[in-house]
């Protein structure tokens, strides 16, 4: 356990993608009818011994969809065709099955911390229960069939979530990121699109499904993430020690001073703060143990899961409000402050 | 004294300009024989009985001068003529007499708080001190001669120096400083000339030296001092009630986190959050209860002071360390955080 508590392997996320056997994909269905059919087809297979709960998207306010989203239980492209479209959903939120987004079924796991093997096999059990009772679309040769030609062959994507400041503010992440491209995987920053990461938040998983197995993917992705969290723990001693200590002090401290004492506070800015006093935690400048629950934290003050805990439809401004006081004590409470 | 509590009203200063009667202006000064005889012809009305003690500029370390201008004990004019130049200062350093400046004699006298009077009687009778042993430059109709015609007549420049957070906020600092002028009082940023004054201190002092007595200046100065302290305050109650309250808050709040938190701090930037620090103490967001405390922090963190405080010549980037470990313990304890 010691070897992930440095913050970095932030969260695991397999998916798989599968289709039915003698139904168009769902861009093609015939119709509202059809889709329900898929929707019961697929469902039917669990019963109330399953710890599943079936989401009609038609059937849920867009208040709840979009708290769904933003917890990466279900897509946006789900969310868009939201009169064919339903997803399975487990207590604990770490399985969903999404129907009828670009293919009949996308089942993901996502686990905190790295967790490839595990999340794997607990997709699979879902996978196989599913398998059960419908056939997938299926070709000797090219695998399970897919909507997207990207996605043939397994079906998978495994994805690992990293928290890589170190190497990003010393620039050092661009070169890491081409030789990775290089491995045929992608990386791309978690918030927003531009060259610098926000939250120093970065997103790898594997380009290629066809033509490899599972498990040869599964290793790839591993391997790629612990080496990542080697070049940023070796980096993030350097900050420690060298000339930059104290500019990166000076400003995970000054994160910390904003966060705990701030009156408004954005969604953006939050994760940017939390960023830099999760990194001032990692250093041991801000006395932070579990900087995991920073993680969560930043996914629980987001504006529909505010809502959801403060009960009712909040203004963005009232967001703001409500996101400063909760925060500030909150981050207060983990560090050890009154 | 609750009058003064709301730390609009900063200090006073009260300055008068005179010359030696049968000898040139400094500026045509004959050598540096004639220099130290006017140095002398002056100081030697101070005994050891007065608590004053006499710095010929060019007798100290350029450290210690720095220190002096810091603390406005001695102008940068007299720095410049270090050859010809003194200053004779108490041991409060309430009191300084510059000699050999612009005019022969420059006295002046600060005090915290609006004390115009008190300041005025307290820079007399130095000047009745030094009149018995001199004779000035004076004219039945032009009153005291000095250099520059601007300061003719009473040779009195009184000032206040003002903080006014509120009507720089809203804006209306602008519409005051013109009303002001037209009064022929002049209002001025205390740091930096730009239009909007940072750390929101500002500079009243009368224009017109000639045809007025001491005691209509005082009282004019005193009567708009007064004057800007109501207009603030209505200003503040408006701040602290309106639409703005949550923005304000929070611009004072972050500062407070920032300055009792950051490893590093430029003197310019604790300027800026003092300021904010100090807003929201008067505004009631932040525990400090002596706001004065804020305004002589900042004089005491004036890069020459540091170096004087800490005994040696810091490097500016020490200093910003020192002055943000010095600032950010002085504030929590100022506020009674830990």
């Amino acid at each position: 356990m010691s070897e992930l508590d440095d913050g970095t392997l932030v969260s695991t996320r397999i998916r798989l993608a599968r289709n039915l056997e003698g139904y168009p994909f769902p861009a093609h269905l015939k119709g509202e009818k059809q889709a329900k059919e898929i929707i019961r087809l697929i469902s039917s297979g669990f019963n109330r011994l399953d710890d599943f709960v079936l989401y009609y998207m038609d059937g849920i306010s867009e208040w709840e969809a979009n708290a769904l989203k933003e917890n990466h239980l279900i897509s946006p492209a789900l969310m868009e065709r939201r009169r064919l479209s339903a997803a399975l959903i487990n207590e604990d939120r770490s399985v969903s099955v999404m129907i009828n987004e670009e293919d009949h079924l996308r089942e993901q796991c996502i686990l905190g911390g790295l967790r490839l093997d595990a999340a794997y096999r607990k997709i699979s059990a879902i996978d196989g229960k599913i398998g059960r009772s419908i056939k997938f679309a299926y070709d000797e040769q090219l695998g399970y069939l897919t909507a997207c030609p990207t996605n043939l062959g397994t079906g998978l994507r495994a994805s690992v979530m990293l928290f890589l400041p170190a190497l990003t503010i010393n620039g050092s992440i661009r070169e890491v990121v081409r030789s990775i491209s290089r491995l045929g995987l992608t990386v791309r920053g978690v918030y927003g699109e531009g060259s610098e990461a926000e939250g120093y938040m970065y997103q790898v998983s594997n380009e290629v499904t066809l033509g490899v197995s599972e498990d040869e993917i599964i290793s790839q992705v591993d391997e790629v993430a612990r080496k990542l969290r080697s070049l940023e723990s070796a980096e993030r001693q350097r900050l420690k020690s060298g000339k930059s200590r104290l500019e990166v002090m000076d400003k995970c401290m000054r994160a910390y001073g904003v966060i705990t004492n701030c009156a408004v506070l954005s969604s953006g800015e939050l994760i940017a703060l939390a960023a830099d006093v999760k990194l001032g935690a990692c250093l041991g400048f801000i006395p932070i143990r579990e900087v995991s629950a920073i993680d969560e934290l930043v996914m629980r003050m987001r504006p529909y899961n505010i809502n959801l805990s403060a009960g009712r439809d909040l203004s963005p401004g009232e967001r703001d409000v409500y996101r400063a006081e909760f925060v500030s004590s909150y981050i207060k409470k983990i560090a050890g402050a009154r």
